[in-house]
């Protein structure tokens, strides 16, 4: 079961004007499973986005990639269709002619161009893409749009996820109430730049693009891409951010205003909570785990550092059993290739309890206090380089049987 | 159980004049066990050595680094002590006393100095080593001493290992034969830039001193450094490469002769059969599985995408559960930061089965193809980028439900 994931009901998943959902069941991979997902525009929404940086990106991250591009004021975005059950990645040509042909379809049935458009696709990889059944289901998923269905969307995104991810959040700019709803999917394939995530935010905040974008990179960068769950990043991975402007606050053009940065930090709330999420319903996981590193020369160092601990097996494993075997954090620490660590300056702590100082064992330490940290669902590695004023924090998990067993039986 | 692993008897492991191997049980974690081995070497032996570079290195490997670059004509390495179940890492100050008391020790017994001593410690990290147990262990280490010990010393160094591993092979030099034997452990924490591992060659060549750290760095680079269990490197790797010169061939000074060609061959042969077995001995190791990239750019954007794949928790659980997963082979390969890798022009094997080219699925591909490779336990991954002519090759294995337990019950 995932690891106290506060899981929102339907009605506190606030509404954005503007922004309605509709949902189907296509029959894409499983029958009897809510799996297209259509997220419709009303202008003048803006929206951007990011996208896997894996080299081997799937066939609907290169189409919405190139329609977001050429988004401007005559042809804004109007559409997004998201499916499960098939990631239509690796799949060639075709893949892109399939990613393109749920474009059209969808656009001929709102009335606008394909490239108004933006096609998710999230599942298994390299398979052929059922793209008939997305087109055959796309009319249901129209019939079904409403602005207050972000729970029911929540759900239909779906895949090796336990629980569905959602969140809202309201905040006061000048007088104004705007709301931020956001729900998101992974599960798995969790690691920097991105997980096999997929992530809709809206607000109905009016901001211009530029500000729009930076909002994206900030709240991105303080959540998407800072959690890993098996250090593998994935094909599709995409986070949207939409404004609706339907708030009817003044514009916001200034980003060094205190409503931008009011605004900026709800939406980065939203994200980190859905991040957080992610985490909490890992593959398997058993804890949550966050590795904070402080002290460092650099960010990068600090970052570099959090990933070597958050990503090795060994100390994964020795979490997931409850063992407090803390050697493994400072083995995966040296593993993080930090140029002139000295590991006599470094302090381990485990949540509050300080494990390792001057390149050994803290003379107070006792096993019986490792153990007892060990044992909660919620732990802070916290180590200290004593090197400079920088630091970088990363959300994980364990590893644990079910892992292997969730990734070992995906297909089956 | 260890995957297709070619055990040697004790009569394969052929001695070494020169070379006298002494072990003993200690008690040093568990009673009943033989958990101290002494290796000393006769003048003139000459010996080469390289450890891992993890940055939270061992109290052991900072002393035998430094006694390994003391070593000259007047004081050469006499001999090496190794002990297994505490690294007698993350051990601080303590553990560097640690690791001299117990060269002195092994020198006054020895009648030498303490220098010449080189110290080896695997096992649990971050525990106080039980010095006192090692010294009083030594005199019946050393009552124990014989050139024909290879066999018991392989089972004395074995931590998590299933199964000892040792390997003999001779080759004639200019109408002398010689003989080169080996032995390592290790079974996890094993990757790029050695794994948790201790590796002991000896030859009774004689090599200049130069000419033996060239065969050392390069059996390393074709043995040791490119395996990889589970992503982490240990606190504690180490190899060692001992010449004796008791075979009586001419001394090899040039680099570029037959002769010196021939013993680098065999020498690097033992330690990739070595290498390899570490890897079919895995922890929770069921498939050996060979990641081969082509025609790449560079050797190093090959290695790169190699190790990409085989550390992929996905790629590894789908070959432990001989699923066809295969598109998790390209995701990885996409996360592997090749710049401008066209992925249209990678084709991927699996075996001799073409399974992927022209950014998707090949043509001819049939699942029931890959599934036939799939239960193997002997698999190669080959991936031709397409775009130079540069190759890797790396050595790894699945990800079990045994890895899990066998980490998160290691201390108990």
């Amino acid at each position: 079961m995932p690891v106290n994931l506060q899981q929102a009901t339907p009605e506190q998943l606030l509404p954005i004007q503007g922004v309605s959902l509709g949902i189907a069941e296509a029959g894409i991979r499983k029958a009897g499973r809510k799996d297209l997902l259509v997220i419709t525009l009303d202008e003048p929404a803006k929206i951007s986005g990011i996208f896997t940086r894996n080299g081997f990106c799937a066939a609907p991250v290169m189409v919405a990639r190139e329609h977001l591009a050429g988004q401007g004021r005559d042809n804004p975005i109007r559409a997004l269709v998201v499916n499960t059950g098939n990631a239509n990645a690796g799949t060639g040509a075709e893949g892109i002619a399939h990613a393109r042909a749920t474009c059209e379809e969808a656009a001929r049935l709102l009335g606008c161009h394909s490239q108004q458009v933006l096609p998710f696709s999230t599942g298994v990889i390299m398979e052929r893409l059922p793209v008939e059944k997305i087109i055959a289901g796309l009319p249901a998923a129209l019939a079904d749009l409403k602005v207050d269905n972000w729970f029911a969307a929540s759900q239909a995104i779906m895949t090796t996820d336990i629980v569905p991810k959602g969140a809202s959040k309201q905040v006061s700019l000048d007088g104004t109430t705007i709301t931020v709803t956001g729900i998101a999917k992974g599960s798995g394939m969790i690691r920097p730049n991105m997980a096999t995530m997929l992530g809709y935010i809206a607000t109905d905040a009016a901001v211009s693009q530029p500000l729009l974008d930076e909002i994206l990179r900030h709240a991105a960068e303080n959540s998407f891409n800072r959690i890993t769950v098996d250090g593998d990043t994935s094909t599709n991975d995409a986070f949207m951010l939409i404004s609706t402007g339907s708030a009817g606050n003044q514009l916001l053009l200034d980003s060094t205003s205190k409503a931008f940065n009011l605004l900026r930090d709800a939406i980065t709330d939203v994200a980190a909570f859905l991040a957080q999420s992610i985490v909490r319903d890992g593959e398997g996981a058993t804890k949550f785990i966050t590795v904070r590193i402080e002290n460092g020369m650099t960010a990068d160092e600090c970052t570099r550092a959090a990933y070597a601990i958050a990503h090795s097996p060994l100390v994964k494993t020795a979490f997931f059993a409850s063992d407090p075997n803390l050697g493994r954090i400072l083995a995966a620490l040296g593993n993080a290739g930090i140029d002139g660590l000295d590991v006599s300056k470094v302090r381990l702590y485990l949540n509050e309890v300080l494990v390792a100082e001057n390149g050994g064992r803290a003379r107070a330490y006792r096993e019986e206090d490792g153990q007892n940290v060990m044992k909660q669902s919620e732990i802070v590695i916290r180590v200290l380089l004593n090197r400079g004023e920088s630091s970088a924090t990363i959300w994980t998990c364990d590893l644990s049987y079910d892992y292997v067993k969730i990734n070992a039986s995906y297909r089956s």
